[in-house]
């Protein structure tokens, strides 16, 4: 059984179609690496309610871990704590140690030369407000710290929506916990291309490779148009050893190359990047 | 009051992060330039019960349109209109209206003597069924229709995840729909840049400015870091007239710009593209 998480992407610019949302897809992938399965990915706007809804909802679905991005900064429509804590129905309360973490980094910024000494002003003391019960995480790279909350057995994990500071506390405080969650478990993949073949006549194919293949899943990815076919086809399973991974994907691709080939098709290696 | 919509992506792809989730960028920032509001995007695996799930909540949620992206293929893993039969619980039927387009997509591509003339093999006529009470929208660059179901008062689409394909048919069948709705609504937005000063400082500058114009959104993306601040400020509104507009988000500018540089903060126009 693959342990299962969730990610929540707060953020106007994201449902503005400003901001491409590159950080539910980099905490995806990332994860997926890990052997954990991404169930679902919400993106919702800076707003209490709908932050608080998502975030309920996912808790519903009882995952592992809920990953949220965004909205931790000083700024007013920075609301993801707010949000939370009105999930969880608890109260927002300065957090000592996100508080140290906050000072300890403005002291930094400081002795650096880099800025003159700031006061924590009311917008900076937010960055140290969390839910009640709440953990900070360390931002090796920015000023507002990450956040856990352990909710009755879901990681309710917080981190900033700036990708270097969400990278960076990700890889330091979060990676090692779902690597320990997915236990050896890894994500192997692989693809290959088809040309002359449309993805109509490849889909029985498909069927009956992940037939005879059952840990094995085969999906077609279409990249030219049915008229003048292009298929990626994308191998994947998810195990503990390399050379399962390797033996299983093998036997796959060699079966569905050879179906591929007596409909006339043709198979490409993979593109090297 | 502006209209709102939500988006479901659908596909493995985007959870297992192989794919980044382009169309729904695509769709949130085309139906915004309309005045429609994105309200949510949920991204969802190609599982029948996810999708039924995920298009449920958001029928519940009673928005103007959902539009979902992805699984209209003829392949075992395109689940969205089992999905949405599910969500509906209506039955799905061989759609004779989709069924003539598909049968003539392929007439065609034989016609233009592009491949072989081919028969309707279950895989293809899969892509012409339909939950019961549903119209197709004709494909201008592929195969699979696009399919829209009325769902007492919601417009639900579903379109196909390749790019151009969820383009065109959204071009031609969707965005009328979308501007007739949202009415002579337009978003306008535009950016500027403050170098050298702290997004924890300029954060009771946006309030001050929020509060002075309240039709005008302002919203701080830092794009350096807290030590060496360069942060984007972003301006929108969403207005009929392009002078209403105008006029708002320039006394805007004009009054955060002045309370930046008093700070100490540099002004920078926004970068041309």
């Amino acid at each position: 059984m693959k342990q299962q998480m969730e990610i929540i992407s707060i953020g106007n610019e994201l449902l503005i179609g400003k901001t491409l949302n590159t950080n539910a897809h980099w905490l995806a992938k990332r994860s997926t690496t890990f052997g954990m399965t991404a169930k679902r990915i919400t993106v919702v706007s800076d707003d209490v309610n709908e932050i608080a809804n998502a975030v309920c909802e996912a808790l519903n679905r009882k995952t592992k871990f809920i990953i949220t991005t965004g909205g931790l900064g000083p700024t007013f429509d920075d609301k993801t704590l707010e949000g939370i804590a009105k999930a969880l129905n608890r109260k927002l309360e300065v957090n000592g140690k996100a508080l140290k973490m906050v000072r300890e980094k403005y002291e930094t910024y400081f002795k650096e030369g880099k800025m003159e000494r700031v006061e924590l002003t009311p917008a900076r003391v937010k960055m140290a407000t969390l839910p009640e019960g709440a953990e900070p995480l360390p931002n090796p790279v920015g000023t507002a710290p990450g956040v856990i909350i352990d909710v009755e057995g879901t990681g309710l994990i917080a981190l900033p929506g700036v990708p270097p500071e969400m990278e960076a506390i990700f890889e330091e405080s979060v990676a090692p916990l779902l690597k320990k969650e997915a236990g050896e478990l890894t994500f192997f993949e692989t693809s290959m291309y088809a040309d002359g073949i449309m993805e109509s006549a490849l889909a029985p194919l498909i069927d009956k490779t992940m037939h005879d293949n059952q840990y094995v899943y085969v999906k077609s990815h279409p990249k030219g148009e049915e008229r003048k076919p292009h298929i990626e086809i994308h191998f994947s399973t998810t195990v503990k050893s390399s050379k399962t991974a390797k033996n299983r994907l093998g036997k796959a691709i060699i079966e569905l190359s050879e179906l591929v080939q007596k409909d006339g098709g043709k198979i490409k290696p993979k593109k090297k990047k």
